[in-house]
């Protein structure tokens, strides 16, 4: 330790408290906000992105970088976390980030009327003026990190992930699911349709279910939230968690299955080191590791034989009808359906790498200036088609469906199947460790699993990349084969 | 104009950014956080309060203010308040504007639990703190500005108004209570007691009618939303109003009457010069000015006699009963009743000034060194006696009831009862150039009224102090004869 290192580390909390602020912000806006309010937070975002990187990128960081020492393995780690954030920040001039800010919240909501209306032409030059400044980051960032434009990108999201390691992985995705999708198809045909739920599900109804079934997974609403946006996310602080999700009155699957999605990532924040919270080190390992927490908790556990058994009967207590309806055979057939659809947050876990994967090139294509805005839509449609075999029927179910592009979020979408596969993997791993977690989950308990999590995961904080996170827990870097395994075992009986 | 004064206005701007953050913040603290956030939350306000503090007292804005020209009224006004503003904040350090924020979050969050318990003990260290600190900042602030350190604090929230002037004003008030409480309960004695209204009212209901009264007022839901919160308060930014209330199943009147009261805060807050947003000279002219506001909509207008038959008709359509009931005569009996009680905004428009009083007397002698923390629930149960006759059950229903102090406001309170007088003022003056308005509000109609609002002090921002801006509007400065004339015809008869 030195005196330099403790200047970094007090600079470090302040730049994170104002990211704090910046995160309430953004869940205000996707969740609180009127519409009339939209420019002010804009402005109040780009205010707050503009003074962290004054914070970040001001002279006297790169000397006390220069000189900080740090002893133990957690400082040493929090030390190199902040030399990585400073290239980042450093290669990137204020007014930039300024723009990008402004830019990303004005298309943003532009989006939303945009995909309400099916409008692609409505947004386009607020997702080109994105897109322009988004290749200028990704060409700055790549000068000064030594990565091509794209990957500079994607390791903002997740360190030390690269499209070259992510290719051959989708590639090899690609070849299984052409051979397994049709298969899970030919084996669901031939089993009972499943038996829709009695609808409608008083919305009421479902806010307090979808509390108690976060509860459940250990969530804790002294430090949580649960309210509505468009596109549901977990957003907020660690000791402040804010989820959101949207209820559907005619299925009750959308908002509860979401909610248990987000209760995985809410913990994952929960969970984290409070000793190292404000410093890198104390944040989470990244997008993949985020998204494989929940995923863990939505794929992996509620959708398990043993959780969906529990399950019938929580929503037979809330909504009364014929118990055959939620028994778990049918509830297997209903919530565990494959099937070829359009929409990436509704899809099954079997074919939502396509939708990745199809993204992954496009974001890609777009950075790297192979692909324009104005051909977005036709290319999406093309990719889709050859990657799932049906065409959108329209913009606001094709190109105009996710938040992320037109949030500035370019090289996030590879985190999705990441997380989805490192979730297949870290299972596997705490099935052997903790024996009892099926038996757990059967009765409606995850406490087993989520203290494994906890020890493994959670408390690491950011101190291991995505890859020796991997290795700590499960001992062994990322294997897709573990993912396809769980398919294999689940939807092709093998 | 030069160089100079375009950049001050830049980083006026930036401030002014960063307050709305805040705003959102605070509102977001008091509306909406679990009780686990409150920690972060007031790291999170304290750091945006150390930004904006280094943002305005940087070495260049004193070299920038010392050579920048302004010309035309309104650049003239905004750079004198520019000069204002530097004085204030130039003379409070960094790590005081930090301190404070972080001990009034910390003593607020604390205030309510000891609110909820009746249990000053339990507040008393984290006030003592505030207090500590607001000494200090009322003693710098002294020192720069050549102000005793009361008026110092007071002019941080009504510029141009001292405790000088004030004293004679509340002294007369004193007097001219003393003599027309008794007469006015002598008065209302001999008329029919009046019969309460039919509870309970749902909740549900009352949210959808304060909402809808609030838009008769001239509210656009469109930049803003109404909320529940413990004190009732109007926040957020001018294009995205945050109004809070409380909703009570018993009394229909506590919700209704406070969303009212609250949205004319709000119509201030829209109607301000949209070109001179986030310009020292487009903010509000001071919270006096403001308070004349939600006065003028909520004592003058939409408790005459006028809204009140109108309010008859509305709120019987939502809760139905006996029509006796919703008569002007009853509403006038229910909603104009004077009334000896301890809560201060639960007070009729005679007896209110006489708590703003002793908060002032008290609020004033603390900052002074006259009164300690620890003396307050003794001295504020022996004010409030010699001032209206009765004592306090418990601190809860005394010196606990008020947010402010707890929340690191001392100097304010007087700002409610100078709104007042302001407001009756304002309303005769309205009255008097406007002859329909009554008429319209007989309709439930009250844009004849916020139209003439609009233009004479809406409009106006800070170009005018509280006295000057009174001029403007009604042709002579604050005059308190005109709101005690206005409680003599209500009152007494006269």
């Amino acid at each position: 330790m030195n005196a330099a290192y403790d200047r970094l580390k007090a600079r470090a909390a302040r730049i994170a408290t104002l990211g704090e602020a910046q995160a309430m912000l953004h869940w205000d806006a996707s969740a609180m906000m009127p519409p009339g309010g939209a420019a002010a937070r804009g402005e109040q975002l780009a205010t707050l992105a503009g003074l962290a990187h004054e914070l970040a990128t001001a002279p006297e960081v790169a000397e006390d970088l220069a000189v900080a020492e740090a002893e133990g393995e957690w400082d040493r780690a929090n030390l190199e976390l902040m030399r990585r954030a400073h290239r980042r920040s450093a290669a990137l001039p204020t007014a930039l980030v300024e723009a990008m800010a402004r830019a990303n919240s004005a298309c943003e909501s532009t989006w939303r009327e945009a995909k309400a209306r099916s409008d692609f032409a409505l947004v386009r030059p607020a997702l080109e003026e994105v897109v322009r400044l988004q290749r200028e980051m990704a060409r700055a960032l790549s000068a000064a990190l030594g990565l091509s434009p794209y990957d500079a990108l994607m390791e903002g999201y997740q360190r030390g992930v690269t499209a070259a390691e992510v290719e051959p992985v989708f590639a090899a995705y690609e070849a299984f699911l052409r051979e397994a999708l049709p298969r899970a198809e030919a084996i669901q045909a031939r089993r009972p349709a499943p038996r829709p739920l009695p609808g409608p599900f008083p919305v009421d109804k479902q806010r307090l279910l979808c509390r108690r079934m976060s509860e459940r997974v250990g969530l804790d609403y002294g430090h949580a939230r649960l309210d509505e946006s468009l596109h549901p996310f977990c957003g907020g602080t660690p000791t402040d968690v804010r989820l959101t999700t949207f209820y559907a009155e005619d299925d009750v699957a959308k908002a509860l299955m979401g909610v248990l999605h987000e209760t995985g990532h809410a913990q994952y924040e929960r969970g984290l080191p409070a000793a190292w919270a404000r410093q890198p080190v104390g944040d989470a390992a990244g997008m993949a590791a985020h998204e494989s927490q929940s995923l863990i908790v939505e794929m992996q556990a509620c959708r398990s034989d043993g959780f969906l058994s529990f399950l019938g009967r929580e929503l037979r207590a809330s909504f009364g009808g014929d118990p055959a309806l939620y028994a778990t055979e049918n509830l297997v057939a209903l919530w565990r359906r494959v099937e070829r659809g359009h929409i990436r947050v509704d899809a099954d876990e079997l074919t939502y790498p396509a939708h990745v994967i199809l993204r992954f090139r496009l974001e890609r294509a777009m950075i790297e200036g192979a692909l324009e805005v104005a051909d977005l839509p036709a290319a999406w449609n093309e990719g889709f088609s050859a990657l799932l075999g049906i065409v959108p029927p329209d913009d606001a179910r094709g190109c105009l469906q996710d938040i992320h592009w037109h949030d500035g979020a370019f090289g996030y979408f590879p985190s999705y199947t990441l997380g989805a596969m490192a979730a297949a993997q870290l299972m596997q791993a705490a099935r052997r460790e903790v024996p009892e977690i099926d038996d757990a989950l059967a009765q409606g308990e995850m406490l087993p699993l989520m203290a494994w999590l906890r020890e493994k995961v959670h408390a690491q904080g950011s101190r291991l990349g995505f890859q020796d996170l991997l290795r700590h827990a499960t001992g062994k870097l990322l294997d897709p084969e573990d993912f396809m395994g769980h398919l294999r075992r689940r939807y092709l009986n093998v």
